[in-house]
């Protein structure tokens, strides 16, 4: 089945457990004993520690135990005591058959919002997207050829409450990811504390290179040789959140500001599609501003 | 032979003309006029013009003419009347065969200097290096079993001027081209007004991120997924000249700053290569703050 | 208008003239005193020689002329006088507003059609996609949606020619290219001949690697660490066509045969939309079994 | 010190632990208790598995223990015990400090053998050079001023057995990889045998496109878009050992085959350095005709 292929989330009894905080010995030696103890089967594990000494640790292990689902309350317990307790570290088991609900915020611009509809379609992205949301009709008859709810919510420049709190409203409770594909308004700091799951958003440039607005025509002003894009999560700072992924394309003194925007757009939708994915696949953790990325 | 794959440098009868100015009808025409009556052979022609209604006009045509020494007088004669005169065009001949020379300042840092020795040796580059200049002697031997002269020249940082006088007396008139393989010093407006010739700068990283000092420990702080080099032509705006080629690789969570440094290097070293190889074969014209490369 | 912004296809007065044949001294100017004294604008102009002696020479001119339509016919009379007659060349002027009208043939896989389908919707195919030709019916419903005819013709294996024949029928005088996006049967050169137009496939792999069937799983068993796709013209000789476009993406041990089936489908699709486009912008010419790129 | 960034082959106590075999559950906490009885502290870890129902295990640890010198026999024993003898698997204790000794074969071409000799002495490449063989004196001086010894062993092609043998000599016991950077003679079956250690070659194409001979030729007679370089391991079949790593980089149809050849200089120095680095980080695990690489 070829939703196996890409992540495990047809299997029941496949799971990743991550582990974060202050790096010590043990770690490794106490996650898998645990696991060998309950008769799972470990089949990645990468880690990661920003200094040996002293640092932060950072770990993604997936491993298949059938039967997880009955045993799950013992292994949290065991867990909790040995990873939380003793060592202090946060933890947690993502079960890949769990997959993430996701909401996609557009507005006029479609090549992002159809590169992850199209992949999901395919059965390439890890999720469910449950819904799609704009500040604009435009996209509706799209999105709905896709099977997936279309809904048009207003923003008032002037007061932006309104619209927040349909899309709190919407969202709450019913996603665990949010994705901004080209969705163009102020995302507050309110918004962002009352959603509670993370916020992803493409950036137009290769951050932090034009932060802010009209970034392809200000490549073109500077006369850059190569143009890009950012996947990053989004923070109270605009385009200053933790970067997931970059990517880049050449370019020439021939093209146009409109040109620049055009092959943009194919490594703005490549970014993002794959920034989601591994973020659905638990592959994503942040480091204060940064993240590490199990690839 | 090998220079002649190259850029036809070793071909007397090989030139490349540079036309430049407000774009107009009849350019093309004048130009294959003129030659085309003289006997020539167009090789290749290059053209760009930022705006077909009134915009800049770009143009590099490599012809061939076996006698172009004899002919040359009354081909710039006729050029100056048709393009100069008549279109108000700047122009210039460029034989293949008048290699530019160029002087290569560096500091202690030798990758970036050992490429161009490097392809200078192998006939990679079409240009002589006729000395390296740098404000510390460690580098000496090195150069010197490429047989390139080697100058010391130590910069007092509260008096540039001493040092500045003894550049400008090693290079004015004996160089077409100033190359900084990462020189860590300040270079003045007064020096590059003096100094006269084009000066070409490899900046370690993608601008304009990262302008100024420590890009790769700001890189690894930002969190970057890609970090690149920029050669550019120096103005007297500290990293903010003129772009001529710009190349990125990836790099991720676990690489430190120091591995960013590293795997930095490759990358600015061919890229400074790239750039310089492309000055020298003439295929460079600036526009405002940007360039156009013919590539 | 952004259809300007792509390749001018909106403007009745811009015009490609391809040239090509035996290099010889004279063809710029002649080229360029045509246009001159109809008063044409050349907006951009490039010529590649295999060899600056006796070596075959190609030329695409992009020229704006206001009243084209008007004069064509004394333009026809003239190239054909100079080009054709004089210099024995191969010309042909290209309308930017003559859109090609293009044939998709797929099979069941969908994601080079969409990529084509949808990149014409946004206004970035300087194309007009007549039909999608299928020999299954699967892809029916998704095509509709663009609002583009989709007919479904099976194929028997034993005996071809009764679907060539209605190929044929709806081919002949209705397109000017066939694009295969991944249709999974046999072209035979009686088709080939009779149809009259080029024919584009996209071959899942960086040739002359892998030719033939199932490049992923070989590519797999290999170990290779880069995997691409190859947009080539139909020759006879399967997979072994002029190439127009390449391009990799890297992959890994840890990718199976079905991950580089996905990711490979991503590079299939980019290296596709941009060897239509440009085929469509007539900046490909054959060269024997190469082709001459003007980008 | 610049060598504790690239591998940490400056410091005693950083050693790494190659596992390899059937996987099975419990290795992890097998590997991972043991170093936790040793008080070892493990750093990084990589493992994957070609399947995770009995399929082929490698694994990477890299530990840190102050007094490994001391401890090693113990460890040595217990992982005998538990690896080797209870689950059956081939384990391998790699001290960083432990650097690999290279032999480099070259002809008459330079730039593969440079690169190694400049990243060697900048302190990038995490092994010794202990020696130069060519078939051929011209690289003698060019060796010599990095300070590594050259030595010049003509090659009878009527006759390789000669230099065969002296090629043995000097190699068994004096090194523990041999790279052959652009060395054009015959490896035989009958020498891969007695050197008893692992030969890197670096083929100028992108295997398995272009095997064989004059690969450059062939790609601009084939009309390819993008060449590379393959870094392999040598095994009795020319140009089919096990990749390492590749890289392509963009070619146009005006670059001639000696164009070809220049640009794909600059890949197959860097995939040379870069499959030569990880190898001696032991990075790099054998899988059937493929490798593992853990980066």
């Amino acid at each position: 089945m070829a939703m196996t292929a890409v992540d495990g989330s047809g299997d029941a009894g496949s799971v990743r457990l991550l582990v974060t905080g202050e790096d010590r010995p043990g770690i490794v030696s106490t996650v898998s004993g645990v696991l060998q103890r309950a008769g799972a089967n470990i089949v990645s594990l990468d880690q990661y520690s920003s200094d040996p000494e002293g640092g932060r640790f950072f770990q993604r292990t997936v491993f298949h135990l059938a039967d997880f689902a009955a045993v799950r309350p013992d292994l949290e317990r065991e867990f909790g005591e040995e990873l939380g307790g003793r060592l202090g570290l946060d933890w947690s088991l993502r079960p890949a058959a769990q997959r993430k609900r996701v909401a996609v915020f557009a507005s006029k611009t479609d090549h992002c919002l159809l590169e992850l509809l199209w992949r999901h379609r395919r059965g390439e992205l890890p999720a469910d997207i449950a819904m799609v949301v704009s500040n604009h009709p435009d996209l509706a008859e799209a999105v709905r050829t896709f099977g997936v709810p279309y809904f048009h919510v207003p923003v008032d420049p002037a007061d932006r409450s309104v619209a927040e709190r349909r899309h709190l409203e919407m969202l709450v409770g019913n996603v665990d990811l949010v994705v901004l594909a080209r969705y163009m308004q102020i995302i507050t700091g309110g918004f962002l504390e009352e959603v509670g799951v993370p916020v992803i958003n493409i950036h137009h440039s290769f951050l932090p290179a034009f932060l802010g607005a009209a970034p392809y025509a200000r490549a073109k002003e500077r006369g850059v040789k190569l143009i890009g894009a950012t996947a990053h999560y989004v923070t109270e700072d605009l385009d200053e959140g933790p970067i997931i992924e970059q990517d880049v394309v050449r370019v020439t003194h021939a093209d146009t500001a409109a040109d620049l925007q055009r092959r943009g757009a194919d490594v703005e939708r490549q970014v993002l599609a794959r920034a989601v994915e591994w973020h659905c696949e638990d592959r994503v953790m942040r480091d204060g501003n940064s993240t590490v990325v199990f690839r």
